[in-house]
This record gives structure tokens, sequence and C-alpha cells, in this order.
């Protein structure tokens, strides 16, 4: 199998872009992943795309992109899987690659969300969920994941201030980002004053829809030695439904997919040097370091008070902001993470740097963990 | 590059399936795929579906699949290319074959259409064309399909009547075919008294929408050297918006996955034994014959009126019904055709069944021809 390196990354801002259209987005984001590469010609395009239909009146947003980068005749295809779309859609560049069918492959993530009325956007974002059997009931998103969060404050005996620490240094790294939603630190005391969304999720624990593209531009490692490569690259799922599952508190997929790109990677979670973690809720980003194996169970918020998740830390997350302060385009968030990590590796993560990274891992979770891909990169060369 | 045997084939009827939700329906239809494989576990399930989220307020349906087959953990996506979800669907199947990553694949093609008013499905379909500059305007699919035959038969000389063979052969075809949603022949006067849907399209022109699900089991060639080959597998795409295109009568991403296909294949189209067209409008059917190379530019009609395209003429075409008589549950479709081509190699067509084909072509084509999908298939053993 080939080894698959990134060539060129771009991205826009996070924002409420009342002035670019999805298209646009995806265009601006895609253009600046082929002039970082340096590359004109793409063989194929995978754009990682949740509520285009819902809520922009598009689908088909594969041959849309294509025609308006001007890769006309290419081959292009949209990839949905809730939340974690555009880690799917980088997940099936990958395959292509390594296919040997292809040696350039744009992979694009996109979700253009704030133009419709806050309703409207609610009910596109529990279609990730169960539509029988938990849409039906009324349950949104974010109150499927305040039970979550409700049980393992109960299991594990913490208090709503302790998961404070995701927050703060979400917030804290969004400051460094310009292409952050969010770039303003906060304090303890103002995260304990968040206003609450489901209780006990407030404000300061659920990450903010927004406006974004992200995009990278994929190649054979044998064509691009310097370049950051992809060493590890899973995707896993698990009940839709999370009643279905035997324990709501464990992200069996997480476990599943690190698992494989660990093995992939031939490295552990002590090789990691940063984490990219899908911090959508507090809980979630809890729940990730402990499946993906950089805390014991029930001991993902312990190791966030230990100041083990900051950049300092042992292992730093959401180094750029995460879905928390950088926002949470849902469709295109896998691809952010990805990019984040790249630019690290490569360095050029200007203010937010994490020196000395060679190893980044990035966990994109779609609907609330039923599919959930993991890569890993790595920097052949030290900066 | 390793090549793609098809070992499993499985299908719902297609109808108005009031008492099967759109996961009962890929179930079904992936359950049937595996037993008729005598598989049981697989590698990854790749879902094309264009509508779920808008009209069954069900996204994430990779994981959904994945979840109520009983395929944990395993990997899992959905993809989205309007009416060619499912040919994508396909090739995304092909490639993680052809990758060395995956051993045995399932593909599925759903879509669940009827429960929802006429309405929301129109509008739904719509978001095929570009919502800009052509769904902005009130202009429906139909509507779009309407100007490119009006066009067709002023540039060509045709009259309506003219594309009737296309309606005919495709109703006798349906006829044989169980799983078929019309089982009735039309006459040439049936089609002349059709009832206006957008002029020049009449309700014998327009394929009717349904519910269903068509499923194929994948796996490396040389792990089944008794089951039909994929020989050829192609998406190319086109502008989304027609007036974008140069010639609005040619099909150019057709032609280009066609070439494509052919190439892989070692054939050309005097090669090809029968063609699963993508029939969603009578004029879809003249211009991806001609596109193919079936047909000079023009005589795509001309050829059917020939009745080259019946069971018995040079190159058979909707030889189940095709979108027209089986019916267009549109994200499913492309499978739907693989599925029947596939059936076809194998000698399993029942009443439909072309004597001595080995070599079948399948095109899918999403929007009105911006994401074209071909595979085209081979038996290695003659029946």
């Amino acid at each position: 199998m080939r080894e698959v390196a990134i060539l060129g990354v771009g991205q826009t801002a996070v924002r409420e872009h009342w002035d670019l259209s999805i298209r646009q987005l995806a265009v601006a984001a895609g253009r600046a992943a082929l002039a970082d590469a340096d590359v004109s010609r793409v063989d194929a395009i995978y754009v990682g795309n949740m509520t285009s239909g819902n809520l922009n009146e598009q689908h088909h947003l594969g041959a849309l992109v294509a025609d308006h980068l001007g890769q006309w005749g290419v081959e292009a295809v949209k990839l949905e899987a809730a939340c974690g779309s555009a880690g799917s859609a980088m997940r099936q560049g990958i395959i292509a690659i390594a296919s040997g069918q292809m040696d350039a492959v744009l992979v694009i993530g996109v979700e253009k969300m704030t133009e419709t009325v806050m309703e409207e956007t609610t009910a596109a974002l529990v279609t990730a969920a169960d539509a029988d059997y938990e849409g039906i009931h009324g349950v949104t998103f974010v109150s499927l994941n305040a039970l979550i969060m409700r049980r393992y404050m109960h299991e594990y005996g913490y208090q709503h201030g302790d998961f404070a620490p995701f927050a703060i240094n979400a917030h804290a790294n969004g400051a460094k980002n310009p292409n952050a939603l969010f770039r303003e630190p906060i304090t303890q005391k103002i995260y304990e004053r968040g206003r609450v969304v489901a209780d006990p999720i407030t404000l300061f624990d659920a990450s903010p829809i927004g406006d974004g593209a992200a995009a990278l531009l994929l190649v054979p490692a044998e064509q691009a030695p310097g370049a950051v490569r992809v060493v590890g690259s899973a995707v896993a799922t698990d009940t839709l439904a999370v009643h279905d599952r035997e324990d709501m508190l464990w992200l069996k997929a997480a476990q599943q997919s690190a698992q494989r790109a660990y093995a992939q990677a031939g490295i552990g979670p002590e090789d990691v040097d940063l984490f990219e973690l899908h911090d959508a809720f507090s809980v979630m980003a809890a729940l990730s370091l402990e499946a993906a194996g950089f805390a014991e169970r029930g001991q993902g918020v312990r190791l966030a008070q230990e100041g083990e998740i900051f950049p300092d830390g042992r292992i730093p997350v959401a180094t750029m902001g995460g879905l928390k302060a950088r926002g949470h385009p849902v469709g295109a968030t896998g691809l952010y993470q990805i990019a984040e990590a790249a630019l690290q590796l490569r360095g050029d993560a200007g203010a937010a740097q994490i020196e000395g990274a060679r190893i980044a891992m990035a966990q994109n979770i779609g609907g609330s963990g039923a599919t959930i891909a993991t890569h890993i990169l790595r920097n052949p060369i030290a900066h």
C-alpha cells in the first residue's frame, strides 16, 4: 500500500460568512490547498459535508465544487457521516491514493450553517442521531450529549465545574488562531457562569456552529519526501442510538479506530505529541481521551484538571481552539482538525505552535460516537 | 491494482413501501447480498443515497446501516452525488478493494421517497441542480430535462412520438422483472396519449420515483474466480448548471467516464452486449447512447426506432425495466443498474434474460449529467 503525504493545506476562517455561499467557501479552501501544494490539476475530489441538502438546498457538492474549482471532468463525490463527514472524506482520499489509481486528491470539508433560523439548524443536526428511536422523541443533539455528561458526572463523581479546563484550554488556544471563531480567553469563573443549554451542558460546554471550509491536497508520499505523512488512518462505527450501547460512557468506535491507526503507525498513545480531539461537548473530549488511551476510564477530566491537555502538558489538545473555540462547521470539522495537526507538524501554527511536535493525532466524531475517524500524522523532518 | 468481483447481489422490489423504513430497506438488500455471497462479515460499507436528510430526517446512514446489519465496528459512510449516488458508492467500493486494505465490501444504494408529499420530493430533487443559478429560478428537475428534450427535438428534427421506443422497451422489459414498479407493457398509442408533465416530457418520458434498495458484495477477483468481474470503473463530472455547458446536447461526463472504463476493460462499445443506461427521461437515454459511443450524435432516437435497443437488438437497454419501469429510487438506482447487469451476466435475469450476454455496461447519471459513473462487467464463464 502506498503511503500518503499532505502536500497542501487550505482553510477559511470559521465565521458567520454572510458574504460567502457554500460553493465559495469550498472553492476558497480548495484553491488555498492547491496553491499551498503548487498543484493545478487533481485526479479526484472528495467533499465532506453534512447539511447542505437541508440548509443550503444544494446536494451534489462533488460536481459543484469540481466545476467551480475549474477541475472539469474530474471524479468527485460528497461523503456524509454527520459531524464525521470530513474525517470520512479524508479516509476515502487516503484509500484512493493507496489504490494506485490516483496521484493527487483534493479533500474538502465544508459547511454553511448560519444562514437559516436556529430551529432549522437544530432539526438538521438531530438527523445525526437515530430518527426513528431518538429524534422522534424530540431529543436534540445537545440533549443526547447532556444525558451522557450527566451520567459521566454521576458515575465518576465529578461536578460541572470540573470540566472547565477543556473550555479554558480551547478558548486560550483559539485566541492564538486567526481562523478561530472565538478569540477571547475565558476564566474558571466565566465558565461557571455559563448559561445552561441542556442541563448540565452550558454554553461553555457546547461548541458553536459556524460556516467554513478546510482542504488538504494528498499525494503519494514518495512524491513528497519532505511533507507530513499520514501514518495511520481508520474509521470505525458504533450503534447509532446511544441507548443501544452496552456502555454509554465508552466510545467503542474511538477505541477501535485509534487502535487500528496506532497499529498502522507502529506507535501507541505515549508517542503522540498532540491530539486534535472532537470536543463538540466537554464530555466528548473526556471520553475521547479515555477511549484513545490517554487516560484511564473516568480519568479524562482528571487529566484535564492536572493541566496535561494544555500546550505545555503531556498531551496538548484543541491546540488551535478545537471545536469549542475554532468553531464547529459540522461536516468540515474533521478536516480543520487534520489541517491544524499538519500545520503544527510543519511548524506553521503561528502563536499556537506546539514546539517539537513530530506526531499528531486527529479524531473526528459523527453523532454521539457512531462514526469515528482517527488519523495519525508524522513529520519526517524535525523542525 | 487488484481486480474486483461481484460475489453477491441483493435488492428489494421498487414500490411504495409503506411498511418499510429506509433502514429496513437498506438492511433487506444488504442481507440479501450477504446471503447470496455467503459472507457474514465485511470490512466496509458504502451507502449511496441522496435525500435521506430531506425526506427521512435521517443523515448518518453509514453507521445506521452497519448497526442494523449487525456489522458493528465496521468502517461505513454515505456517498452522495444526486441520482448518481449509488454509482459513486460502487466506485468507492472498487477503489477500496483495489487499495488492498479491504477484502469484502458491501455497497448499498437506498432511497425512501414516497412517505412525504410530492412538493417536498420535488424540492428535494431539484437540489441535484445548481441551487443558486438554477433552483432559485423555480426550475424543477423535470423542467430542466424538458428544456434539453425540446432542444434535442429542435436540433435533430424529431417529433415527440419518435421517443416512444424507449418507453415501450422499458415497460415491456419491466413486465418481466418481479422487482419492477411498473409491470404493464405499453403501446405507441398509450405513449402518445401520456399526460404532459413539463412540455415536451409526458408521464411516459419521466421515470417514477419509488422506495427501494439494491446491494452488492464485492471481493478481490482472485478470491472468486467464477464471479462476475468489474473490468471498468470510472466517474467523471461536468458543470453542475446546464447553461454552463458548451453543448447541452452532449453528455461530456458520460463520454469521459465511458472512455475511461472502455480503456480499463480493453474494449469498445462494439463489445458491449447490454447497456443499463440512465433513462430518467427519454432524452437522457438518447444522449447516453450517443455519448457512450453506441450512436452518432443525434442518432440515439434513430437507434431506438430501428429496434436496436430491444432485447434482440444490437444493444439492449433497460433490460429489466430501466429507471422508467423498474423505477427510480434516486440514490439507489446506480446499484439497481449494476445488480441487474450482474444478474444478466450470471444468467439469473429470469424472463428478462438476454441470451449470451458476456459484457454489460451500466451508466448512472447525477443531475442533468453533472456526475456520471460508468461500470463495465464481464462474466468469465459463458453460460
